[in-house]
């Protein structure tokens, strides 16, 4: 973002607003608040591509405007024979509330048994996974999410038509006592978002090669023809983004060609159009060794380790997390959010329409 | 391998020949015999790069010639709090024999509690994790591991020199019953290994862009002036690699370009040059929903799902694990293990070596 274009907007500002737009919107005040606290996580960690904007654009697309989510819902326990396990049917209620109470579960059922798995069906988009497994690692803890996306919008590696998610996978590690940030490994599984696609379109850049096909499946370079995006890595970003689809078939996944085709009509009730969630905690004691080199204490081994890769004129590597960490100090020192000018005018647009419309 | 340099041996022949040959070395009779397992299934999955010429190849450069591993060694359990994850000191065993072990253990823990964990310090070589998963899957279950690998061959994304493993993933899902093989994700984290910059380099061939870096740390397509390999899928595939680095440094791993550098001269007691290793096992029943579309089955379920991917114009997708899958039935159908004509030579030099030695 150029400096020139930051703008500032308090924490508490923001808050409000989403909060007020998604009661707006008939969700029930809890679960709007959860849906504020996703978006200023968001916003604190400088993800604009799911940021509150972001989360009014998905519910006109595929929530309250089309009957895709239940305001209100309550989330259901499924019977588990295992207490590191539970299952639950979110019964289509907004995304972040589920998943914040999900990473928590994980987190109680780490403390008693070393590890703690959720697996979510019927789930709507939970925005951003970097959020809920950083809330893990800053209180200690390894998290790991994955989600099936709403729409499919990659081809498999060798193929011509989209047919998974952009399948997200995150990683947190509580490597905040030494570095300063925990460890966030987070991304898609495509080489390229479709949202950035479009950016490129809107500006008349073309695409790099490797990134897209069109309608015929053929590698293209003309963001106006890209109907399929590419995965990245060939087969490897393929075989990561299949696991999410594969996890989703046993917790009570669809087709993903049928995901997110959310309208009442074409919805009825043996149909299945949302995502499926998967988390996973590790207590850190349950993988805690113990024995270090030269006597070194954990921390100690985890500096020295992170030195070690960051050494030998390696010293220009941003870690993983190390970006966001970034943006979440200038929030700090600026003492507000950090929004671009076009978003700070999307931002006041939502606020007179809920003059408006409350 | 083209058809005409196929050879066949049995495996029985084959068996005897590795079992003879670590015995020969110094190992005991069973872990040689779960040595001889592994290079089994690394030969009948088509999985040349970690064979018995490679394991051969690692005890030379890591293991007994050298001091690296220790022949008979006990598998020590260090204490844990959790029933759900145990903690190994391999003590420098051969690293097959700890990692059939891992995942049996991980299995068992499944069975009982959903879920089964067991991370190993001061581990060898595991040779090929897709080996251990795969044995999992094929009895139903979740399997994953990661290892960091004996020598830090990659440059960090933005850096310049080598100071991390080829670390790899793997993970392998209980698909037989619906797919005829299971689903089996499982790459290092580097675009391309050392073993085939090498290869290109006696073919007179030049590297692809985005590889490797030279001595200086800048980009290279002269595989003689590859020093540094780099990740896959930028920062991506350096996120992936480094989560392999960072379970180490809780397991108990060292300074990751100190890993392998062993001889006994430079491997004082207090130093750690060995790797370690990550298992974990989910039981199915931990994640089964039971509630599919159309009152599917799973099974119906997951096939759909598949077919849904591989429908649309996808149909010559293979899926990961298909090609493993496809040289196993192979193997089966031509009644013994196949090689090419310059590995079977090997092997036979590995039997007329044991003939002289033994």
């Amino acid at each position: 973002m150029r400096k020139d274009s930051m703008k500032l907007v308090t924490k508490e500002w923001h808050f409000q607003l989403a909060l007020n737009a998604f009661v707006n919107r008939g969700y029930g005040k809890a679960e709007s608040e959860d849906m504020a606290r996703l978006c200023e996580e968001a916003a604190v960690h400088g993800i604009h591509s799911h940021n509150l904007i972001k989360a009014l654009h998905l519910d006109d697309l595929f929530g309250s405007r089309v009957g895709g989510t239940r305001p209100n819902a309550e989330v259901l326990k499924r019977p588990s024979r295992f207490a590191t396990a539970e299952k639950w049917d979110a019964q289509a209620k907004l995304g972040p509330s589920v998943g914040w109470s999900a990473i928590e579960r994980c987190m109680e059922m780490a403390d008693k048994l070393g590890v703690g798995i959720v697996t979510i069906d019927n789930a709507w988009h939970y925005l951003w996974g970097g959020a809920y497994v950083l809330a893990a690692a800053r209180r200690g803890y390894f998290a790991y999410t994955n989600c099936t996306a709403m729409l499919a919008e990659v081809a498999p590696h060798g193929g011509k038509h989209p047919a998974l998610g952009t399948n997200p996978h995150s990683w947190a590690l509580p490597t905040e006592p030494v570095l300063g940030f925990p460890i966030l490994v987070d991304w898609a599984t495509s080489m390229m978002a479709m949202g950035r696609i479009q950016q490129l379109q809107r500006e008349g850049m073309e695409l790099p090669k490797g990134v897209a096909l069109d309608e015929q499946g053929e590698p293209t370079t003309d963001p106006a023809k890209a109907k399929a995006l590419l995965p990245f890595a060939r087969h490897k970003g393929f075989g990561l983004g299949l696991l999410n689809e594969l996890f989703a078939a046993w917790i009570g996944g669809n087709l993903p060609t049928q995901r997110g085709q959310i309208t009442r009509a074409i919805n009825p009730v043996q149909e299945k159009r949302l995502c499926t969630f998967f988390f996973q905690v590790i207590h850190p004691d349950a993988i805690t060794g113990g024995s270090y080199a030269q006597g070194r204490t954990l921390e100690e081994n985890l500096r020295s380790i992170v030195q070690d890769i960051k050494g030998h004129g390696n010293q220009d590597v941003l870690l993983p997390g190390e970006l966001e960490a970034r943006h979440a100090e200038l929030t700090r020192e600026k003492g507000g959010l950090i929004f671009t000018e076009a978003e700070l005018m999307e931002l006041r647009e939502i606020e007179r329409g809920l003059d408006y419309e409350l």
